[in-house]
């Protein structure tokens, strides 16, 4: 069995306890571990207070192979990373006269002198190498010390991403630390719960002991990681196994890897040399919003209409005022209009739409908060589907946005059966 | 000087250390204790297993008043926090039955029966108190244990934040522990960085030793939080020391508190019983996907045009195909007529626009990618604004959404000069 590394996280930035900013170095750190076939274990946020940034750091230092630091190197700080840590391991701090010189050079080539506090940059922990900091003053350090690794990174991303890339990671390589194979093989899935495709799957992962499953849901999507876990599987092996999930989860299946729903139609709707227009009214502009996030979007997108009152949807989709007053605004028949009427006005081969209560306010007793009808237009017909999301406002809009791109993926699958099929290849999804 | 729990957070998310999902949790309940003037000390992220569960909450039991917990409640987990804890603690888990009424009732009204997971969810630890899950089946648990208390919540953000709100506050204001004063007083600003501020401001800071200074900037909007650090300095002190800030940073403050930009716009011509049309090319959606993210903004918000390519441009909003011809598509001239043409074709009393280059690929020498023209029609006339932002696709997406409710805010500012400074009264933004 391979030796897998214990991996802790330790972050130092009240901002984040205070809720001001959001961990990003845990996001960013856990996802390039994974992709080298590493994980973290833990990861402890602490307040920037000495004794608290020592207690944890010793802890996590007793049980871990390896500890990843941020934040606590900066010039302007009242605890300094390096002197907590040094007084934790008990070594002493040593002065690098090269990094002196390279502050030196910064500040003179913005003409600025510098300050007293940047000396404080200028010392590493005896033993320590030090890492180099191409976007800022404060560089990281490298520590091997009674068969651990420590590494200390600095607190803004702009630095830590390209010094872990560039220093960490090939310092790892050359450890023997990384795995060669890819992490994990991502399924991705929409229509189907998690109790529902755990009874689906078993047979299938029974027949594989040891291989780890992470589920993960979020507005409607619930992704399957497979990896090889305690037992190793190989890279084929995953793929094997990604295969039959794939078939038994049919429709609900929607990508390998990362690509989301958009991506699918864009893909699908390009290699057609096809166009889309989008009405939405209760989405007030995410639906557009998250189709123009794909770069090259304009190549199929050609745009859009938020439809808040009923005038607008009559005066620029054409919705004829007789259905909103018999059926409602929010309705299959209003939804079907407007993903009509915006491909018409737009001249595009297809439409999307979206209507509906997202709250707090609204709603009928038929139709109460959270009730929303997609619309979809196409060269082969028009539907509508009816879908009711419990939460709040915001909540709402992403779900309904999901749902719309949803349905527009089944029948455009429908369509083109074939071309679906040949798009759902492994291989090229995972590129 | 006051009791200050010590308070801290356990996150239960595989999810998270594999850097897939953000940890919002820590956002949220550390945002939400701030206002009750009460932090968090920790956050500790850890594996979904049940040695580390235990070992990790065991170490924050001993150290903390306060723990709460996230994730692990849920019917299809293979580690049940309520079954580690119970363990940690040597406290017996007790069939609720009152639950289990209400997931069968939950899975009557959607026609389901209740799989056999879903039972775990019915029980609590022996001598605590169910917290109601009005968006989901996963009760939360509150229990107080040897003078500690211990708040188990679900991992879901939907389900854990009303809870939080709803349930917990609520108990935590009866054992006495919330403070009735605000946490720290936070200003709102835009249209200034942060070197420039700190020099702005330290006149008035170093009137006040100890005083506890946050910044915070994100995509344009730079946050100042003030509290009162090591010297006590009153809620009434915070104030004085907010409002002469204020007058130093003139119209680059735009609230008190949380209020965003299209809060106070919305606000403002709320108050004018006036109404607004938006029209974007670059922004994709984003505009009137942030604006409707406001409750109620159908009062004002009429609707909008996602107009992708000129021809939509022409069509939708009668831009003269001369002025594109002319200036480009990205220009003063065009931002001016989109906003005009929303404004005329939705009758809507505002018009505000955004046309630009998003990137990755498109721009000219003269407008790279990152250059956006904002537009903006009122009663009292028309303006256009140019701005660059550097950083990618959806990052320009953000700041082109900030810039252009920044232009409408200071633009409404000088037509209402007198309205907006009573506006800025700092109790009625603190509400």
């Amino acid at each position: 069995m391979e030796f897998l590394p214990r991996i802790e996280l330790i972050t130092v930035c009240d901002e984040q306890l205070l809720g001001i900013r959001e961990n990003m170095h845990l996001k960013f750190i856990g996802s390039q571990l994974i992709r080298h076939g590493l994980s973290l274990t833990q990861n402890i946020v602490v307040q920037d207070d000495a004794e608290e940034i020592k207690d944890a750091f010793l802890k996590s230092w007793v049980r871990s192979d390896i500890i990843i630091t941020t934040g606590g190197l900066g010039a302007a700080r009242i605890n300094n990373m390096r002197e907590v840590i040094g007084d934790a391991l008990g070594l002493a701090l040593e002065f690098v006269p090269k990094v002196q010189e390279a502050i030196n050079a910064d500040f003179q080539s913005i003409g600025r002198a510098v300050g007293k506090r940047f000396l404080r940059q200028c010392y590493k922990l005896h033993g320590s190498e030090i890492l180099c900091n191409n976007f800022g003053t404060a560089p990281g350090l490298w520590l091997e010390h009674r068969g651990k690794i420590l590494i200390m990174l600095p607190g803004m991303s702009s630095e830590l991403n390209p010094m872990f890339n560039n220093e960490v990671i090939p310092r790892l390589q050359d450890k023997g630390l990384l795995k060669p194979s890819h992490g994990y093989l991502q399924l991705r899935t929409i229509g189907i719960d998690e109790g529902k495709m755990e009874d689906l799957l078993e047979p299938i992962f029974d027949k594989f002991p040891g291989l780890s499953i992470n589920y993960c849901l979020h507005q409607g999507i619930l992704d399957i990681r497979l990896s090889s876990g305690i037992i190793s599987y190989s890279w084929e092996d995953l793929k094997k196994i990604g295969i039959q999930c794939q078939e038994l989860l049919q429709e609900d299946f929607f990508a390998f890897g990362h690509e989301t729903l958009s991506d699918g139609i864009f893909k699908q709707l390009r290699a057609m040399e096809k166009t889309l227009a989008i009405a939405e009214s209760c989405t007030g502009g995410k639906l557009a919003d998250a189709f123009t996030n794909i770069p090259d979007a304009s190549k199929v997108f050609v745009g859009g209409v938020v439809a808040y009152t009923d005038q607008v949807k009559i005066n620029m989709l054409d919705v004829g005022p007789h259905l909103i007053e018999k059926f409602g605004a929010v309705s299959a028949e209003v939804a079907i209009a407007m993903a009509t009427g915006v491909a018409e006005k737009f001249s595009t081969s297809y439409g999307l739409s979206v209507t509906g209560f997202a709250g707090p306010s609204g709603g009928t007793p038929e139709n109460p908060v959270g009730t929303v009808y997609i619309g979809y237009y196409s060269p082969s017909g028009t539907w509508a589907h009816k879908v009711m999301f419990p939460g709040q406002r915001e909540a709402v809009k992403v779900r309904a946005v999901n749902a719309a791109f949803d349905l527009m993926r089944r029948k455009l699958a429908q369509d083109n059966f074939e071309d679906f099929f040949a798009d759902c290849d492994i291989e090229q999804h995972l590129e």
